[in-house]
């Protein structure tokens, strides 16, 4: 595209929006241009911001029609550079942000319909004042946008017991690389009428189309939820516990979070407001939350019975049940700052593995050893949702080193311990992140190439012209 | 494919599979050769019989190398004739019945995997013996096969709870058009890593390659299980008290399905033995289940304050709860022999519809009315599961009337009304039976065509050939 080209493009695009959204100015682009965790920095042609669907097949034709590249990005808060043009100024960042209207909400129908661009936080909050639960819930769900968590299939640390986003998507309004509206906003429970389109998008990261709007499922808000604090001496107590929980409360298990007591040490050290309310004289603290129909007072007593059972067949160390619910906000919060602790702390590398529960403690140990051992000092930071096999294995620079240097020297090797270790174990190298830019060489060394040729296969016939979100998922 | 080209693949499968395990004469083929319903009669040119995976892959490049196109089969209980070769003589129908090992089982992980070939009760049999509960469960489970209930996202009286086949999988095996081998056969709960072709694979019918083995995910086995029956004067009525036992019961309640009077009168005409635990002074009836964690006596006391109240207010006309696991077993039977005393009664006209729970009275109704104006005398057998908005709204010949003739005379008129209907409701034409043969025109008058596009392009990509089940879900 000469610069001629380009203008036409662009007075075609303000032609179709209006000029105000249509940001092309270098300090306008800039908060667009850059991943949350600043690890991207791409270079978007322009911004465009369509203000409802019609607007976005219209734009995508007009981008089909020039040939420009189109990289859709809602609330900017995905973790493996999805949402970030490349640095060729050839880009097109298609800005979903405008769309945020909740169009629909049927308690009857246990159904809200969003727009793409809609918060997580609006949408729980819709549920709230409706009577009801939706309950897809992660630390950026103040910014993450509904287009994005179905994009990547966000999980959170509700999965265990409500599924991950996919599971909470009944239908999915798409445009199509051609430019066209699949109206699939279905309410239905059941539908088995051809091949499952919405859970190809879910997950695609806008590389087969832009989700525009999804209808979503709620649920009855549970009568009582409990939550605590349990120590335990080794990572396998963990998991044992967690069958036994499982056994015991079923359904009513809705959180299970594992945290290395060095986690919670550096949420102390950069939050030392927020207290612990248990010494921690163990090297794991697991996290429970029980959701319970009936009341308070059995949520309590079925979640002391469980605590109480596990600490006589010294499973647990110790155990506090939070009596109010400020105490129970305070338990969450510890849980929820540790990316933001980790962050005070320096860079460091991350991981996002998922390794089947049979598994998990013999991948703990064997790998802190593996990683230790190739980087003597490195510090492991390990939480996670341990009730869906899936731990944020991250490794943070030796105390006092230079973590920006360590991240540059040792990330490559670092990440492939860690990989290769899950890997070995059944296990997955992106649980919940997706594969964004950050993960494209990992999906060829872990996946099958019979699956890799299979999603190549899709993705040329559903955007033959290689326009929607390029060198994201599948390397070109 | 001349006879002499016929011969010679003929003879290369037997020296593949060995002779014994491919059937060409005419009285072998016939078990294969029609659907359960006796509604389709197809000619396959021969049945294999494969082993195991590889020599699947094996079988698969041998069709392809002589452009034989390949019906899969299972337990052959499907509904829509997805299973049965066309009346030509040249498909190859497979069976997947010799592959019914249970290759696997993890109670710490909740994962089982077994072959495409392994019977849904031996699924659920092994579940139990582990102490588990595979929760998928319908009328055909002594018969269908797991490649066949996946293929089709088969549905039940669990999905409630459970969710469809769908979402009891963790992974797929699957051999590609092409002859290759994709091992997806996953224990994760969460992997994000590129796009979702599990579920791309489910409910395809077995038109885009052929799933050979599963992984499936396992629950604990709830404490007790308590079933009622309750009497409800008005569709709006049992739609009522299925949300209020949903608020009060959360994912306590695993079964929630309505029955007409009339379907229930159809059973004790044709299965007297089997007792109604209730007079049936009301023109609907649900049946009810909870599941609880607790133990039997909470079951009972959870069960009777929900039925309690709604009679209270008037909801529920008369009420039983099962006092003994023989009770409970006998109203199920009831709801489970429903389908066998219309075929007693004779041939009839069958939908598996699916409605939003809000629009759910307001369809029965109007339906009726339309259906009775177009076809006056005709019967209704309404049943199905009210709690995931699925209904099979049945329509038998007028009393005395000869079925045989009402069925082809009216079949298709009666069907645009159902179906209609259906949809005006932002419904679904097949709600868990799939589109196989049957319903080929409908999923083209009903689907958006955006959609039919977007799945005709995903077919030519994975199948260029066009030999995997042709003819089935997309019209060639």
């Amino acid at each position: 595209m000469n610069k001629a080209e380009r203008i036409r493009f662009l007075d075609a695009l303000r032609a179709l929006l209006g000029a105000s959204h249509v940001l092309s100015e270098a300090h306008d682009l800039a908060p667009y241009a850059t991943d949350w965790r600043k690890r991207y920095h791409g270079k978007p042609m322009a911004v465009a911001m369509p203000g409802d669907t019609a607007q976005v097949a219209e734009v995508v034709q007009l981008c089909a029609t020039h040939r420009v590249p189109i990289v859709p990005q809602g609330g900017n808060t995905g973790l493996v550079g999805g949402a970030t043009t490349d640095a060729s100024g050839t880009e097109l960042l298609l800005s979903l942000r405008r769309m945020n209207r909740i169009r629909d909400l049927s308690t009857a129908d246990g159904v809200l319909v969003a727009e793409a661009g809609c918060v997580l936080a609006a949408v729980q909050q819709a549920a709230d004042g409706a009577g009801m639960l939706f309950p897809l819930s992660l630390a950026a769900e103040g910014s993450a946008t509904v287009g994005g968590v179905l994009s990547t299939n966000a999980g959170g640390t509700a999965v265990l017991r409500y599924g991950n986003a996919r599971s909470l998507c009944l239908g999915l309004e798409v445009v199509t690389p051609q430019g066209q509206i699949w109206n699939g906003l279905s309410a239905l429970r059941k539908d088995n009428t051809g091949y499952d389109l919405r859970d190809l998008f879910i997950g695609a990261e806008g590389t087969l189309g832009l989700i525009t709007a999804a209808s979503l499922q709620l649920f009855a808000r549970p009568a009582a939820r409990r939550t605590a604090m349990a120590l335990v001496a080794h990572a396998q107590d963990a998991v044992d516990l967690l069958q036994q929980a499982r056994g015991a409360l079923g359904a009513g298990l809705t959180g299970f979070e594992l945290m290395s007591a060095h986690s919670l040490q550096l949420v102390q050290r950069h939050f030392p407001r927020l207290r612990l309310p248990l010494e921690l004289s163990s090297p794991w603290c697991v996290l429970l939350e029980l959701s319970d129909n009936e009341g308070e007072a059995h949520a309590q007593a079925r979640l002391e019975a469980v605590l109480g059972l596990a600490m006589e067949q010294g499973r647990v160390v110790d155990a506090a049940v939070a009596q109010t619910l400020a105490q129970a906000q305070a338990m969450w919060a510890l849980r929820e700052h540790i990316p933001l602790a980790q962050a005070q702390e320096g860079l460091n590398i991350k991981h996002d593995i998922a390794v089947p529960i049979s598994r998990m403690a013999a991948f703990v140990e064997s790998t802190a050893e593996l990683v230790t051992q190739a980087l003597p000092g490195a510090r492991l930071v390990v939480f996670g949702h341990l009730g869906d096999g899936n731990l944020h294995y991250n490794v943070q620079a030796p105390l006092g080193g230079d973590a920006a240097d360590f991240l540059a020297r040792h990330q490559d090797a670092c990440n492939r311990i860690v990989h290769d270790a899950a890997a070995a174990c059944g296990g997955s190298f992106s649980a919940e992140h997706g594969v964004g830019q950050l993960k494209l060489d990992d999906l060829l060394r872990y996946k099958s190439p019979v699956a890799v040729a299979m999603m190549r296969a899709i993705k040329a016939a559903l955007d033959p012209q290689g326009l929607m979100n390029p060198g994201k998922v599948l390397r070109p």
